[in-house]
């Protein structure tokens, strides 16, 4: 049960879902963000920014934001849930492209802190094609699922084990965003 | 120098003025949760929580962050940077009320990770008067500066090192908020 009284059914709205419901006022922020870094216009995927929110999450230990966001990049990426399970697993040997890699190597460093981003890493997702841009939002999106996933912890919401309720979660949101 | 090309003079636009410059689609939700959360309607004041995201920021090491909500805070507290100083410096013996001391310290488990947050530590802010919109808001402030503050180092922003440059900038937040 939730460290506060949200005033919805946890198992309707698990995980973020309640308390967006318990404040409005701060889930419009929170779901434009969302929507701009990972399904606004980009040369990025929405399956390969998803990756990095899942990613992320996992290293949280975010059971809820890992799941769910681990099926949405899953039902985007033609490689599906093995390779978001392998990225997770072992990132050095994951069939990731260096790009992906290295913005991957970014966004975990910002995880642990944004001090240990070092121009080394960045160099690095530069040699491999990653612009000013890519960088900036792979930075944001790591720097987001830090809060997401606090929120989602801090206030003890419900994670539930069920895969089949992440997958149906992802095909909504592939199909109207976190707007809806 | 940040890890990327702002587009602006950093000194000019430092800390996350500079990325906010670079990316307005990003800005846009960044800014309104903020305003939502640290000046919107509420049982706390804005100095409050504006000494919830200092305390936070000061957690995570992040010196533009830190410097500025500081002095955000203290010229919206009646005890102004001493305050802010002692609860940073031993938040035990910091002359807060009961109730703050127990949201700072649900703020500081949200800091290290949302798991930290337990039900004791709600349950202690609750005794002292604490609401459940106001824990709500401690553990999202809370998660946020974990975002802003990534995002401010994650890109190896500029942070002055003058006092008045962020006792000008407070000035002009309580004035103007954070959307001008």
């Amino acid at each position: 049960m939730a460290h506060i009284e949200l005033g919805v059914d946890e198992n309707e709205y698990p995980g973020i879902n309640g308390p967006m419901m318990f404040r409005p006022e701060t889930a419009k922020p929170l779901s434009e963000l969302a929507e701009v870094l990972l399904r606004g216009p980009h040369s990025l995927t929405s399956g390969e920014r998803e990756l990095i929110a899942a990613y992320v999450s996992g290293l949280n230990e975010c059971t809820f934001c890992c799941s769910s966001h681990s099926a949405f990049a899953a039902v985007q990426l033609d490689e599906g849930m093995p390779l978001v399970d392998q990225v997770r697993a072992n990132l050095d040997e994951a069939p990731v492209s260096e790009k992906m890699r290295a913005l991957l190597r970014i966004a975990g460093a910002v995880q642990d802190s944004g001090r240990k981003v070092t121009a080394e890493l960045v160099a690095t997702a530069r040699d491999h094609g990653a612009t000013d841009l890519e960088i900036h939002d792979t930075v944001l999106i790591a720097a987001a699922f830090c809060m997401y996933n606090r929120y989602v912890d801090g206030l003890g919401t419900l994670a539930p084990s069920d895969p089949a309720l992440y997958l149906a979660a992802a095909e909504r949101n592939v199909e109207h965003g976190y707007l809806s």
